[in-house]
């Protein structure tokens, strides 16, 4: 497989530790974001978003959008199982997930913030909105695990509500946000961190960090 | 069942279409979001984002964020399927919806555009960025499914694509955005239109409509 990525991309990052999990390797392809080598015409022809991460399978079938590419992986590799087997506890995860994956991460992703320093935005508040947002969507994640048993977000076993957490938590101290407001979601973040999965898909471990 | 909703939020409008599609009756509760009625203590109980939909099933189990709210419908309900059947095809029709329900719908909705009000943005530059948004989010939904099989955005049956498509292109709309670049969208809009499910869940037919 190929995956199309970015190091610091925490769409690609989510999808790193799900091919981790699942002991499947893949080629990684990194487009520089910051070079809008997103753009390319040879990428938008696989992914007309402009966004990371794609993977292409072996038998050259194009994934794009994050979460569709996790739940591919996990019903093609079933093992570990990144979803709980009850509908009721699969909601409650996706749900989770879908409060970083929809209404956090793209409110600040790059081409959002790109956008707001064209309107004539101040960096400063460029960063101030991209610290709202985090604070916005984390303080309501912490909300929705703060009576689930632990270690991880959803008990016992990193869920794909962990792999959205942990890159969403590495975005918001890159914004400065102040984390130690969301005690149950660092004990979760510190119980993913401990497994090899997930500390080697961290962007600082990427061949294109910088 | 219990579902709480707004008739112009179009998250709450892919769940009452999901709804009607699989026969299910639910009491509509709307919480009016103009003025911020998603913010009282007791909503935010249930659902602390603050956003609509949520839906409360029999058993009194609270279920948010539209997706995971359809994906938990059609896993309990399986008939008609939301999801085609193959892994792959399954990974398509979601990541249409996840190019709508992440990357287009929150970064347009309520609580983005007021925030850019208090930035300081004139009116005409905050339904600019409205538009730009779903503009820029409907123009790869229309590649990422020109040759794909109709009248549905994929084949002969409605998915969770068609129930995230319909809404938006409401939204496109209100914000002044020309769809008319987007005929493979519109053949798919028209085939979902024409069935009951689709057209009673439109905002204009909700109880609260304004």
């Amino acid at each position: 497989m190929k995956l199309h990525g970015y190091f610091r991309s925490s769409a690609a990052y989510r999808v790193r530790i799900a091919l981790n999990l699942k002991g499947l390797g893949a080629e990684h392809l990194p487009h520089h974001l910051r070079k809008g080598e997103q753009c390319a015409p040879a990428y938008l022809a696989i992914n007309p978003q402009g966004l990371v991460p794609t993977l292409e399978n072996d038998a050259g079938a194009v994934l794009t959008q994050s979460v569709a590419i996790i739940e591919w992986l996990d019903e093609t590799h079933p093992n570990p199982p990144l979803l709980p087997k009850e509908p009721l506890r699969r909601a409650k995860v996706r749900a989770f997930a879908l409060a970083i994956a929809c209404d956090t991460h793209p409110v600040q992703n790059l081409k959002v913030l790109a956008r707001l320093r064209e309107l004539g935005l101040p960096e400063e508040k460029v960063q101030d909105w991209a610290a709202w947002v985090n604070r916005e969507g984390l303080s309501a994640c912490e909300t929705l695990i703060r009576n689930e048993p632990g270690p991880f977000c959803f008990g016992d076993m990193p869920t794909l509500a962990d792999l959205c957490l942990v890159p969403q938590l590495a975005n918001a101290r890159r914004f400065g946000v102040d984390v130690s407001a969301y005690p149950r979601l660092l004990q979760a973040e510190a119980a993913a961190k401990a497994l090899p999965a997930f500390a080697d898909a961290a962007p600082e471990k990427q061949p294109d960090a910088e």
